[in-house]
């Protein structure tokens, strides 16, 4: 791989580069246990902290890019580097998006000191959790750049999809006999959302992955933000 | 502007570029008004032909992410160059995302056929109107390079946020009152999130041309995205 690049540091940036990603995935998988974490306390102050370090995102991500065009500038790299650099600039695109849905998780945190009583929140920490590895995995397969680690991320977007799936069901029942937590259970049902919606970004960086390794896109599937779950009533 | 570049015809190369992103966001203002009306009429195949149509934007941001590196590649652009074109680059990655959102708008329709009743829902095409008029301004402002008209396309966001929350409120209000019609209701609390997201993203847009334009940031301001409609009840 070194091979063709005129200065020896060019792979020393990209990996530099690489390592800002990992740092930013990092950053968001911590988020997103965090928000679900301060939920199920009702920890309102921990969910304010969770709201003001996603500014640490934005701020990576704008460092990543200043670090992109300073080293395709200086460095004039060939295609494949080009290519590889400009899906570390996608892929920080995507964590920062994932940092804001954890971040709107956690701004609801204070609407939701009274949900004790809703049943169905108590599988979203479950669901929380297959979230948070998806992007764990996809970040792994994308330092690694493991093709087959990628496709094994995008098969557990199903699972997170059925979760989705479940919990939508069950807040609308939830709602139709409860109508008083309606409000309550419409935050949730958002949150479910935007847990599902972070399964989808972790797929897409696992297909960014797949298809920087293999130069083959993942065969079409049923998109997680496209699966509408059934109306149950 | 023309001055530093060796070859008289990256400007063309520039345009053909902005042409690009151009098309795709004329696309995705098509998919958000053809979504609400199909929704509004009860079409389920002019739903289905927005859904398929999204391919179009998908294809037409591989095809300008291939230019991008061909571009960059073959040109090895100075840094203002370069900042210009992954500027395309990233809000043709934006306007990809738009049309997502109205491909899901779209994949509702079939699922609110009996959802002539509730009022809330009459507020929709206005609220639609609004999104799709800033992604129309967004654009308009990066083809002109005109901060002062991205600065207008941020200051409508406001709009979208606050039919965002009347319509949250009123959807709410109706639910609690027509338990029968939450299921249905849901789905158009999801129509009119994916509307006020839609504002935010054209949003990114105008903040990106101001940006671009001006080296200055947007000054901060409360997101849309964040702002949470206050419980109602």
């Amino acid at each position: 791989m070194a091979t063709g690049h005129i200065l020896k540091s060019f792979d020393e940036d990209l990996a530099e580069l690489r390592a800002l990603v990992a740092q930013m995935g990092g950053l968001a998988e911590e988020a997103i246990d965090g928000a679900i974490a301060a939920l199920a306390n009702r920890d309102t102050e921990a969910a304010a902290a969770i709201v003001e370090g996603d500014r640490t995102l934005d701020r990576l991500e704008a460092e990543l890019e200043r670090q992109v065009v300073r080293l395709i500038a200086l460095r004039a790299p060939l295609a494949d580097d080009l290519r590889e650099i400009l899906a570390a600039l996608k892929i920080a695109g995507v964590i920062e998006r994932i940092g804001d849905y954890a971040k709107n998780i956690a701004k609801r945190v204070p609407l939701l000191l009274d949900s004790r009583g809703i049943e169905p929140l108590s599988i979203l920490p479950a669901m929380a959790r297959a979230t948070a590895e998806m992007v764990h995995d996809a970040l792994d397969a994308f330092a690694a750049r493991d093709p087959d680690a990628a496709l094994k991320v995008c098969a557990q977007d199903r699972v997170v999809d059925d979760f989705y799936n479940s919990l939508f069901r069950a807040l609308l029942t939830y709602m139709m006999e409860n109508p008083h937590t309606i409000s309550a259970s419409t935050h949730l049902l958002f949150i479910a959302k935007n847990l599902e919606r972070i399964g989808d970004h972790a797929t897409n960086i696992a297909e960014m992955v797949h298809f920087a390794a293999t130069g083959e896109q993942v065969a079409e599937r049923g998109r997680g933000a496209d699966t509408l779950a059934p109306v149950a009533a």
